[in-house]
């Protein structure tokens, strides 16, 4: 992909996250790499996304976070984003939002539990919840850190990325991603609505179990991996 | 009505289950059989609503699951669908969604109890939720045996697909059906809105009881059967 | 107003209730009466809103019921709407829906407390809750006891349908009316309203107080009866 | 700003509060004021949203409440927005709505908690509840006094008008303000979609701690202050 196609790419992501309920005013971004140049193109800082453009979309190093190419300051995340890229070498794409259920799941500092067919068609396994931040992390490297506690989850928690793509940062928020664009954006909209789900099913039966482990397999590797026979080849 | 308007009605009903507010991504999908050809025409397996054509909608023998036309692969629901359609005769069509609180009270395999008249003008009993699928079934025939699982419901569990024209699977979801399409996606409207209605009133009088009997049934056969006195003749 | 305008009234007043969010389907009926002609112009049944055309609202008699003009029949809530404008002489439009909120405060058999100032200024009370229909009720004139048991409330209840322009029907949902369309559906917008906010308050403290009744009093007569000063005059 | 762009201002962020959902029928009301000639501009009582038109916006001397240009009555809650011009000098804009979550807090009785970042981007604080009105506040000067009561949380309550932009009145609902009209909308926005995420956190999680001290600092400063880095500079 050329790195117009990127920004390209990374305009209508960051627009398609507004337009699927997930953002509200500037709470959202999407950046995607290209791991040939090892760059990454992420939503500037700020900027209302009716009025993105290509060339507004700052392209960042992965290797020191320098910004290569662009006029705007990077997101915010920026160094959120970065930790993710270099702790996930298969993740091609990531998306931050404060989506509502999310969010409440991150407050709350509870995962979102695997209740069914459509937590399991996108997700493995629950969707796990950081520790908090030290206060020395907070006032120090703090979106940088934010990066490392998701990181920790799947270095040391016993997560693996690919089959869970996302995670909550405790009293933040979530993170979603995948191989490419339309695979973060995607996962960003199912965890929120899975979140959602939980959220009315607890509210239902508090206590109630997870979705059998044979059934989350089926469903999960019917979409996912050399057997899976959902969609057209 | 001939095959091609068979498959027009279907490409309509798809776009109907999303446009209700049923259907997020691509799950769900509606069908609709021909008693006389022996033939069903449903969505293909992962396509966009909005992409769907008359001429890509798979046409499948009832009798035995093959694809007599049409290139794409059919919904991974198909072997659902089909033994719905075996088992309950006078159903013309049937619609499968996610929709959200259907979905939650799948998760928490409880019925949608039958409270009020909205309920009984279109269920005549509590939409009933289906046993968990055993392993083997999980491993084995699983989207046949999703259909099994809602038919055995009716054949041992006391309930008739005609006045109770859906059901809930067990940490998946509804289906609803009818005597066409027009019928069928009503059905599923109404069966989330239920659903709704039930969550919210089961929070405000957790143990409320269910509707008065006489009540159910008078709502219920003013709208149904002989007796119905409800729209225009 | 002449008995074209009453129906064109009577029309713009049912697609209302839709716009509103109000109605699901069919589930609504707004009527409205002419005291000097003695008739009432009320949506015919099963009539799609959308293609409601002033022509096909059926003009029926208020003293007995009958179709005094229009082909199609009217409303199955028909013997309802009457009793309701027998008893309430200045009542001069009704709205029934099964709006969501609304609805749960039915099917739980609670009225909706009036606890701020949203609710004060437009019911001086609760919104008050009907008893069930008796089952010899139920299976006789079902409809117009169902107007009778509203009309209870107000008569034997303590209530009053001025201040108090709306009720619960038991296991059913809502009826809202007013002086004229304008106020009718504008109270029936405010019932669900009113529920919605009732609902998430007593969710976080449940047996929360009733608002102040001095505040009530304030917030209701600044915008009613003589002394109000809400709006231009 | 000309008081011709005060009043175009006046008008834009009257609308802006509609569509971003926060207000139904005419519960909400915009004002901004011009400190220069001791003007404010307020929306007029009762007048449709989409009818609005800059002539029509009444100014108002903040220091007696007099009309001094325009034929339309102003808000029945000027009085209110007077109060908080004259008690917070830094405030540039006020807004008032009936939003739905933070009616419900209001009515409860209860702050809207800082639960996470969300929050901590806008809201340096909980945002508080007053007290109740006394009958003899209610019956005498209400709106000035409902002024009163919020102004009350900030010269005797601890709290800081500047980085906690907002405040719920008890059994009412919510005021936000800011430097100016574009602040003051955002902030009405903010208030109610974080008393949504704590509303459904606290029912996830009943007893949840407040977010992490250090966390809301680092976020809120981030966004606020000398070594605010959020945004293009």
């Amino acid at each position: 992909m050329t790195q117009q196609a990127l920004r390209e790419a990374v305009v209508r992501a960051n627009q398609e996250i507004v337009s699927a309920g997930l953002v509200l005013l500037t709470w959202g971004n999407a950046s995607a790499v290209d791991r040939n140049s090892g760059l990454m193109a992420i939503k500037p800082s700020g900027v209302d996304y009716n009025d993105l453009t290509p060339g507004q979309i700052p392209l960042v190093r992965i290797s020191d976070g320098a910004v290569a190419e662009g006029e705007l300051k990077p997101s915010s995340d920026t160094e959120t984003h970065l930790v993710l890229y270099r702790s996930f070498p298969n993740v091609g794409a990531v998306v931050h939002t404060h989506s509502h259920y999310a969010v409440c799941f991150a407050q709350a500092e509870e995962p979102i539990p695997c209740l069914g067919t459509t937590h399991a068609d996108h997700f493995l396994t629950d969707i796990p919840v950081t520790r908090r931040l030290r206060p020395e992390e907070i006032e120090g490297a703090y979106e940088n850190d934010t990066g490392v506690v998701i990181a920790e989850l799947f270095s040391d928690g016993g997560y693996d990325a690919e089959p869970t793509p996302g995670a909550l940062v405790a009293q933040h928020g979530p993170f979603a991603w995948g191989p490419d664009l339309r695979h973060a954006v995607e996962n960003a909209i199912v965890l929120e609505e899975v979140a959602r789900m939980a959220y009315h099913t607890c509210q239902i039966a508090p206590g109630v179990e997870r979705a059998d482990r044979t059934l989350v397999e089926r469903h999960f590797f019917r979409k996912h991996g050399a057997g899976a026979y959902y969609g057209q080849q």
